[in-house]
C-alpha cells in the first residue's frame, strides 16, 4: 500500500490546548465517557463517496481536488488505490467502519456482469485489507440516482425495466453488504420523488418503492443478512420532492407497508434541516418510534436551501444529537461522516482538518452530553413538568380510564388554573453553562 | 337584522368583462361544469373568526377594521350582531355554508357554565338564522389555543388539569356543532408541539393528542355526530413546531393511533407551503390514502414565512387544487375561507372584494381543471406513462409475484435501457394553453 | 451546417387553441402589441451553456442529454457543432439573438495563447454563420468560476496570480464581445463572494472587483465597445454569500464605486427569488434608479432553495415583469433564456418545448401587460392613490420646501385621519380578470 | 418605588460553576478582557417594549404576562409603574442603559398635544429616577408602526397627512430623546416598505422616506442633538418587503440620499437572518463602510420565518459578534435587548432568565472574542492569505497603477497557478478549540 497522506502524521489526541493542528483537542478514543470508551459511543464510519472519491465539484465548477491516488480513474487500479487510500486515512484517524455505494467501490462496467466481476474483485480485495486492519463495514448501500438510466426513479420509475435493473443492483450490493459485514443496509431513496405531479402517479410509485423493499428484505433474509434496514429521509433534491420527506413520513410510509419490524431510519443532520426540522427533532422521534438506526454526521447552512454535507462543527447540534442518542439508550448503529470538505478545502491536510473537526466536535458533544445528563437539571426539570401524569386524574388519562364527560366535569372550577411556565431560557442558560464552563 | 353591508349591492355573475367591481367575473353559481353546478363543487364557506371577528391585527399593530358591527365587543348583543352581519355577508355573496370556533360565536364567560349558557344561546339564534337562510354549517372547531391556559398546549400540555379544560371545551363543542348540523368537527393543534425539546416529554404529548381524539370520536358518535373527524396540518407558527406538520405525519399518527377510521384531513393551501410542499402535493397525498377532508381556501406568501391567511388569488394553484379534487372523485367537505383581507384593505368593500376574489379565483380554478380533463393530454400522458406497470414484468411487480432473483435475471441486458422523458415543459405549455386560451 | 434538429419543424404561431405542440400559442412575432411587433418588445436569445453544452447533470447525477452533436467533445468540430446546431435552433425558434460564455464556445485550451487562438477560430465561424442568419450577439461574459484556479474567486481571489489571469479573461472575452458584435458586456460574480468570514477580508475583495470593473471599463471604451457593462445580481450559490447580493445591493455598490455610468444590471428571476424577492421587486428597484439592463428569463421553484433556472412558465410573473418594462419605457437589453430543461427532458424535442414554453410564456406576459395597461384601472388607482403629493403641503414636503417645525404644526387636528384602504384584494381581481378573460 | 421583583435577588457573578439561577455564570461587569472591564464592552441597554410592555401575545393568542406593575393600563399611574420596574430591574441586573418607542413610556393620549402632556411628564419622571440610578438612555425611535394611521407606512404613506402626523411624532420624540440625552435616534421603518406592487409608487415611497431624514437630522441638529441617527434594517414583517432591506440596501439608501455623514446602522441579529445573512455578515459590511453604530441583542430561530426576538443564547453567534466588534474598534452604540422571553415563559423570575442568558451570551462571546485575538492564528491566517496584495503586482493592483493590458500579458504562464486552500475546516477546528477548551 501507497502513502497517500505521507506528509500527515497519525492524529492522536493532545487535549484541548494543543496547538497541533493534527492533533484531537476532545476525541480521546479509549477514555471513559458515560459509562464506556468514547470509540464505543461514537462509531465513526469513513464515507468511501466524499473522502475517496468526491473532487470538489459543484454546479458551477470543476474538480479541484485530486483523488486519484496515482492511478487512472475508471481503472481497477484505481479502485484498489482508492482502498488502499481509505484504509491510510482511517488507520490515520483512528476510524473502525466505513461505508460505501456499489459504485464507489469499482467502476460501472459495460454490462452487470462486468460490474459484478469489478464488485467481487474489489470486495475480495478490501476484505483482504480487513483483515490487517481494524476496521468494520458500518453498512452498504446501492447508488441508484446517479446513472441516467434513474432519472425519473429507480424503484419508482414509470418503466419496469428500471425497476428490474433496480433490483438487481440492490441484489448485488445486498451481496456485498453480507461479504463486508456490513451491519446494516440504506436506501437513500435520491430520485424516488417527483419533479412535477403533472406526469407523476404517486401511488403507484409509492406502492412499488414498498414492493421493492419487501423483496429487498425477504432476499436479504435468505443470504443470512440480520441487520437492520435503513431508510435515509430527505425531503427534496435532487428531485423537487422526495417521498422519505422526514423522519415522520418515513415512519409512516414503514407502518402502512408493514415494514416496521425490519426497517430503521438512517438519519443525516444535513436532511433534518432541509425539512424544516432540528437534527434533535428527527433524532427524538425516531426514538420515541423505536426506529433510531444510524447517522450520516454532518452539518448544512441554515441559510442555504442545498444539501452542503460539511464536517460537523456546530458543538450544540452535536451535543443534542448525543444527548438524544444517551437518553435512548444508544445508537444501534453509528456516526457515517456523509460530509465533505469545502472546493476551496482542497488538498488532503484539508481533509485531515475536515475529519477531526468532525471527530472533536461529536467528541465534544460526548462530553457535554454526558455532563448535561450528570449535572441533572434537565432531567429533572422534565419530569417534575409532567408529574401530573402520574397520578390521580392524569394517570386516568394516561390509562385510558377516562371520558370526555368525566373530564368535562371535573374542569368545572378550573377556569383559573394556569400552567406552570416552560422556562426555556433558564433552560438554555443550563446549556450553555454546561457547554462552556470548561472541559 | 340591520344592514352592515347596505353599500355593497348582492353580487351576481356578470362575466369575465364586467367592469363591476362587485360582481362575479368567473363564479356562476347555478352554471353547470363537470357535470353539475358550480356551487356543488365549490361549497363555499365563511369563517366566522377572519370575516366577522378579526380587525386586522398583526404583531406591530393595532387594528384597522371595525368588526363592531353596531355593539360593544364582549356583549351577546355583538355576538348576535356578528351573526346577523355574517347572514347578510353570505346571503349577498351566495355563501351557503360557515365555519365557527366555539369562541368566535360568543364571548368566553367567567365560568365553563356562563360560557355554555352564552353558547346555548347563540346557538339558538343561529339556528333561527339557518332556518330562514339557505345556509348551513360545515364545521365547528375549538379554539384550544388562544387563552393563556394553552400556552403550553391543550392535549399535549403538562398539566392534566388543562387536559381536563380541553375535554371540557371539546366536548361543548361537539355539542354545538351537533346542534348546528355540522357535517364535519375539526382540530387544528396550533398549541399540540413544542417550543423547545430541552422541556419537552415528545412522546407522552402525542399520547395524549391520540388519547384526546380517540374520547371525541367515542362522545361525538354518542350524541349521533356522523361526520368527519378532520385534523388541519400545519408545521409551525404559533409553536416552533407543530406536531401535526403536513399531510404525511397527520396521516401516519392516525394510523398509528388507530384514529384512520374517523378522521380525515383539513387542508390548508398556506400550511402546506410553510411545510415546504405545494398545496397539491399535500391533497395528492391524502387523495391516495383516502384521506381527503375538506379544504382552508387561502393562499400564503412563498416570500414569508408565516401564515398570511390571504384570500385565493393565483389562477395556478385554484386549478390545480381542484383538477386534484375532481380526479378524486369530489370533496366530502367544502372550500372554507380561512383568509382575512390585508391590514390596509380594512373596509367592507374590500372584505367583499377579499371574498369575490377567493370565490371567482376557485371558480376560474374550477372551469380550468374541468377544461383540462377534457382537454385529455394531461390524464393521456400519465396512463401511457406507466402503462408498462399493467402487463408483463410490470404487471408481476405490481401484484406482489415476483422477487430480487427473478427481477435480477431480467435485468441482464437492459443496461442501455433508458426511460422516456418526463417532458415536463410540454405538459407546462399544455397547462399554460389551457389556462389562457380563453373562456 | 448538419441537421441536429431535422425531426423537429420550423416552429410558427398557430393560436391559443393549437394542438400542435410543435407551434406557438401566444408568440406572434410580428403581431403588434403595445405599439411594436413582439419580437421587438421581446429579444429572446439563447444562452449557449444552457442550450448547447449543458447535460443534464446535477450533484447527483452524471449527464442524461446528449450534447455532442456528432463531434468529440473538447474538440473545433464539437465547437463548430455546438454553433451550427445553434444557430438551427435559433432559425427554427425565430430566435434573433445569443448570448455566452468564452468557454462555451471553444474548449479552453493548454496556454492562453492557444484558447486565445481557438476563440479567435470559433469566433470567425460565428461571424460567418451570422452572415448568413438574421442572429446577433446579445452579451458576452466570461467564466470566471468554472476553473479550479477561480475556487476562491476571480478577481475577489486572495491571489494577484487570479487577478492577472482573471484580467487576460476578461480582456479576451471583451474582444470577442466587440468582435461579435454584442451589445453588452456582463459580470456575474458566481465565485466573487466568501465561503466563511474567518478566512475572508470581505473589504480587499469587494475593492478588488471594482478595480477590475474600472479597468474593464477603461479596456473596453479604448477598443470601441459602446454597449453596456451588466452586472447580474445573485445572493448565493456557488458562494454561501455572493457580493452582488440583489439589486439595491449592486446599485449601491455600482455608485460607491463610481461605475454608475458605465453599468446596468442583467436581472434574472431565479436569483431575484432565492434574495428573498419577487423579479417584479428586483425590476422595480433598477428602474427607478435608471439601472434596468437586460434580462435572464427563466424561473425557480419557490420551494426549492437553489438555483433551477427553468424554462419561464408562470403567467402572472410574466405578465408582471412585461408590465414593468412597459411602464419603465422598454428594455434596453433582451430576454435570455437561462434556463435549462429538467433532467429528464432529455430529447431534443423536450428542447424544443422548452423554449416554447418560455416564448409563448413571455408572449403572453407581453399581450397581458399591454391589456392592464389599456385597462387602465391600475394605473389609474395608483395615480390617484398618491395625488396628495401633487399639490398643497404634499407638494411642499416634495419639493423640499418644508421642515419638521411646520409639518409638525399641520398635524395637529389630524390625529383621527386614516389613509384610505391599499385595495390589494380589489386590485388582484382586476390583475386575474385581465389575465383569464380571454385572449 | 415599588417592589415589583421582591422575590428576586440582585443578581451578581459568581463563575460558571455556580448553580445559583439568579447569578452571571460569565459576565464579571468590572473584570477586565480585551483592555478594559467588560461593563464598557457591553453597554447592554433594557428595551422599554419588550421588557415592561410586552405580556406575551401572538397571533393566535392573548397576554401570559402580567405587566400591570399593580396599575391600570393605560393611564400614567401604569406609565410610573413601568418606570419603577424596569430602573428595579435595571439595578438588580446591572444594566445602564435603556432604549424606548415614544408610546412605550406613556399612553397616546386623544390629542396630540395630550400625548405631548403626557410625555414631558413621564420625561420628567424618568429624568428624576436617572439622578439617582446609574442608567443613561441609549437611544429612543417613535413607534410609527402601531396605530392604524401609518397601515400604509408613515413617511411612505400615500397620504401627506400622514406624513405630517409622522413629522410631528419623529419631533417629539427627538425633543424627548435629547431631554433623556439619548446618544442616538433610531428609525425602524416597519411600515416602509409594500404589501403590493400593483399599488405602490416605491421610487415617491422612497423619496419622502429620504425628505423626513433630511428634515429629521436639520431639526435634531438645531435643537443640538449631536447623536447617531441609525437606520434599523430589516427585511420583510410585518410588511411583505421593506426597503431597509439589509444593512447593504440601507448603506446605499443613505449615500444615494446624501445621508451617509449623519446616519449609521443599527443592526438586528433576528434581522439579519430573515435576510438571509448571518449576524456576522451585516456587522462586516456595516464596519468596512464605516457604518456601524449600535446593536439589538437578539436571536432568531433559524427554521421559523418570522422574528422571533430571542433572548441571545448561541456561544458562536455571539462570539463572532464580538469579535466583529472588537477587530473593528469597538461599538459606538450599545446591545440593546431587543429581545422577549417566550410566551410560555411569563413570569417574572423568567424575565430575569431571559435578561441573565443574553448578558451571559454576550459576555462570554466577548471572553472568547478576546481569547480568538489573543490566540492569533485566525488573524495571522487572513494576514497571509492576502500578503500578495501588499507588495509587486498586487501592489499595483490595489494602489491603480495597472491596467488589464499589463495584467493579461502577466498572466501568460499562469494556467497552472492555483490559490492556496481556503482551509475553513482548519479555521472552524480553532474556533472550537478556543470556545470549548474552557473558562
Amino acid at each position: 500500500m501507497g502513502e497517500f497522506f505521507e506528509s500527515i502524521p497519525a492524529v492522536r489526541y493532545e487535549g484541548p490546548k494543543s496547538q497541533n493542528p493534527f492533533a484531537f483537542k476532545f476525541y480521546n478514543r479509549d477514555e471513559v465517557v458515560a459509562g464506556k470508551p468514547m470509540k464505543e459511543h461514537l462509531k465513526f464510519a469513513m464515507a468511501w463517496w466524499h473522502t475517496l472519491c468526491a473532487g470538489g465539484t459543484d454546479m458551477f465548477g470543476s474538480e479541484t481536488m485530486d483523488k486519484n491516488f496515482g492511478a487512472a480513474p475508471g481503472t481497477m487500479e484505481h479502485a484498489r488505490a482508492k482502498a488502499d487510500a481509505g484504509f491510510e486515512l482511517m488507520e490515520k484517524l483512528g476510524i473502525e467502519y466505513f461505508c460505501f455505494h456499489d459504485l464507489d467501490l469499482a467502476p460501472e462496467g459495460a454490462t452487470l456482469q462486468e460490474t459484478q466481476r469489478r464488485l467481487d474483485e474489489i470486495g475480495d480485495y478490501i476484505l483482504g485489507k480487513m483483515e490487517r486492519y481494524p476496521v468494520k463495514c458500518l453498512w452498504g448501500t446501492a447508488n441508484l440516482f446517479g446513472h441516467p438510466r434513474y432519472m425519473n426513479g429507480a424503484a419508482s420509475c414509470d418503466s419496469p425495466e428500471i425497476f428490474c435493473y433496480t433490483a438487481a443492483q440492490v441484489k448485488r450490493t445486498l451481496d456485498l453488504t453480507v461479504k463486508l459485514g456490513g451491519s446494516a443496509y440504506v436506501f437513500w431513496g435520491g430520485r424516488e420523488g417527483y419533479d412535477t405531479l403533472l406526469n407523476t402517479d404517486m401511488k403507484l410509485e409509492q406502492d412499488n418503492i414498498a414492493r421493492l423493499f419487501h423483496m429487498a428484505v425477504d432476499y436479504g433474509r435468505s443470504i443470512g443478512f440480520q441487520g437492520d434496514f435503513l431508510i435515509e429521509p430527505k425531503p427534496k433534491e435532487p428531485m423537487k420532492h422526495q417521498y422519505d420527506f422526514d423522519a415522520a413520513t418515513a415512519i409512516g410510509f414503514l407502518r402502512q407497508y408493514g415494514l416496521e419490524g425490519d426497517f430503521k431510519l438512517n438519519l443525516e443532520a444535513n436532511h433534518a434541516t432541509l425539512a424544516g426540522h432540528t437534527f434533535q427533532h428527527e433524532l427524538r422521534t425516531a426514538a420515541i418510534n423505536g426506529m433510531l438506526g444510524s447517522i450520516d454526521a454532518n452539518e448544512g447552512d441554515m441559510l442555504l436551501g442545498w444539501d452542503t454535507d460539511e464536517f460537523p462543527c456546530d458543538g450544540y447540534a452535536a451535543t443534542l444529537c448525543m444527548y438524544e442518542i444517551l437518553k435512548s439508550g444508544g445508537l444501534r448503529g453509528g456516526l457515517n461522516f456523509d460530509a465533505k470538505t469545502r472546493r476551496a478545502s482542497n488538498t488532503p491536510e484539508d481533509l485531515f482538518h475536515g475529519f477531526i473537526l468532525g471527530m472533536d466536535t461529536f467528541a465534544l458533544g460526548l462530553r457535554k452530553a454526558a455532563a448535561l445528563i450528570e449535572d441533572g437539571r434537565l432531567d429533572e426539570f422534565v419530569q417534575k413538568r409532567y408529574a401530573g401524569y402520574t397520578e390521580g386524574i392524569g394517570k386516568k388519562i394516561v390509562s385510558g380510564q377516562t371520558d370526555l364527560r368525566e373530564l368535562a366535569a371535573l374542569a368545572q372550577g378550573l377556569e383559573g388554573f394556569r400552567p406552570a411556565p416552560g422556562e426555556r431560557e433558564y433552560l438554555e442558560g443550563i446549556l450553555n453553562q454546561v457547554l462552556f464552563s470548561g472541559e
